[in-house]
């Protein structure tokens, strides 16, 4: 797994996510809608989101969707409390999805069973049809996104959000029409990589950073956070715009850069007065959103209109992966292999 | 609320917790008792619970609580769904559960009042019976923490654990018992404030840490992080033992602190194998917990033995209060009035 060009792998990934998002509209589509009928014929009432690390943002992208464009109570779960304290909860008309990249993480797995046992309508969104989780579910979701070789997930990940997307829609009804212009989009985002390789240099040195959103960009916000910190070693800490001004916005001075996703819609709108408390205390201020919200920031990579802010977070995130990687291989690191970590991990 | 001793409101704060915990265990108890009993004939079959900053972490532990104790599904929720989106959630046989210190937030009382609108059984714990986010729910419990002066919150916080965790435990026909000797363990712990004073020097340098824990402790990781950059406005950042794994060990070499909560049981038995790798790479490592565990690192503080795992994080996160106050005083800051903040944060 070792590329022979620092990021190698990576790059690629990123740049594959326009074929991935046309694969998922096309070949995934049938698929999913089939899940989203039998899912609406059970017609759960609570819906539980399983996920670790890159997957528990798309899992939390899930939520959001689920609570706004459903009107379900939704939470994510902690694993741990099936499989560490051996927890066995009642869960006939709840929903439980599990979100994997590799399907092969054993706490996925064990809690999945454990929540099929105790009454669940379990459902498996990974990019491993074969895996164990996929088989552990009652119902599975291939993302289609293909291998990935890079360990910071990138192509899964968006693929991720594009599938629970498509579930949220088909299962309300929908067909996806709103999703129908990302790979296009997308396409002319990444070509844009030159507006990226110019941010990065700005984030040469700094060993901090802070990422904040609202609302469906949130999960956006915590993504490129952990993008960031797996590739650069960045302490890159996201706090949704509420919860910075609950005590963390004061260890935000001029020397911690912040990028804001700001959206537009009404996420964005909420992320105002953050700004604006962001603006009196000299914080450094990227935003990475709407024409008309970039220009809140020192400096800006402005978002195409026109896009429902429920679909957004599938290209927000592009720029961020793009940032993540041009920082780490401008210091002279490799982000297909950050130190310490492998691409499945395995947690219990 | 200028004090004219730095950390003086903080330090009188954290030195009441015993009290607070007499206090809420012998006037507390029988409120408890009869809204755990109101809970219980309802028989909500799905919880959801609604907090910022702090609350948000006493909040995480109620999670844990009741998906371990009660064996039901629970969520934390995301105010802005119903706050920013508009949703309307279908809640009948849900119980939101909104804790708050101030009782104040309108983002809060706005989310409760929907969540009763839409059918939930709405109870809110606070500090501030008269508040409006009090009269906002059906029911409500006062942590009867008295007025907390600092911004950052310390008694507030462990008075609205006791609160959950007797709640929870009457709620499954307890009394609360394993909490009886905890005012006297924590007037224990307190009087060790020169352990916490010695350690507080290995972190007068460091502008970034991480902290870490699994399970019933994860909430103190959390808690532990968020008053260390209130106060000190060091880059503290809390990851569940799992998700650590999941990407940002990556960015945890030997210049990064790392504290470990470790308390005795099965949350400290699954955070082992963290600990091994957080050795093999040379992190540096402090345990907060048991006799046992305090061994995996270069320092630690011991927890007094024999107390029942759900029970320890109204003790583990008295040191790391302490530890926070230390810090804060020894760089000179006043950790009473940190920087851009407020006591009461009005978020939307």
């Amino acid at each position: 797994m070792q590329s022979s060009v620092r990021g190698q792998a990576m790059a690629a990934e990123i740049g594959e996510q326009p074929a991935v998002f046309d694969r998922v509209l096309s070949e995934g589509a049938p698929a999913v809608a089939a899940v989203a009928a039998e899912v609406a014929r059970r017609a759960p009432r609570f819906v539980l989101l399983t996920a670790r690390g890159t997957s528990d943002n798309a899992a939390l992208y899930g939520k959001y969707l689920l609570e706004i464009l459903l009107e379900l109570p939704v939470g994510l779960t902690s694993p741990s409390t099936t499989t560490v304290y051996g927890a066995r909860p009642a869960l006939s008309d709840c929903l439980v999805i599990a979100v994997s990249q590799s399907g092969g993480s054993p706490d996925l797995i064990e809690s999945t069973r454990v929540a099929r046992e105790c009454g669940a309508l379990t459902l498996a969104v990974t990019n491993a049809p074969d895996s164990a989780l996929a088989r552990a579910a009652e119902l599975h979701l291939d993302v289609l996104a293909g291998p990935e070789l890079s360990v910071p997930a990138t192509k899964t990940y968006t693929a991720q959000l594009l599938t629970l997307y498509l579930l949220a829609d088909y299962w309300r009804g929908g067909r996806g029409e709103a999703a129908r212009e990302l790979p296009a989009l997308a396409a002319d985002l990444l070509d844009r990589d030159d507006e990226i390789g110019a941010l990065a240099h700005r984030y040469r040195f700094p060993d901090r950073m802070v990422t904040t959103a609202r609302g469906y960009a949130y999960p956006t916000a915590r993504e490129a956070a952990l993008k960031i910190m797996e590739t650069s070693y960045i302490a890159a800490h996201a706090f949704s715009g509420a919860d910075l001004l609950h005590g963390p916005l004061a260890m935000v001075d001029s020397k911690v850069p912040v990028i804001a996703i700001v959206p537009a819609g009404a996420g964005g709108l909420a992320l105002r007065p953050v700004l604006d408390r962001l603006t009196e205390q000299a914080a450094d201020l990227c935003v990475i959103g709407s024409p008309e919200a970039i220009t809140r920031g020192a400096v800006g990579f402005g978002l195409p209109g026109g896009v429902p802010e429920e679909v957004s977070p599938m290209l927000e995130i592009l720029p961020l992966q793009l940032l993540a990687y041009e920082i780490a291989v401008g210091r002279g690191l490799d982000p297909d292999t950050p130190r310490s970590l492998a691409k499945v991990t395995e947690t219990h």
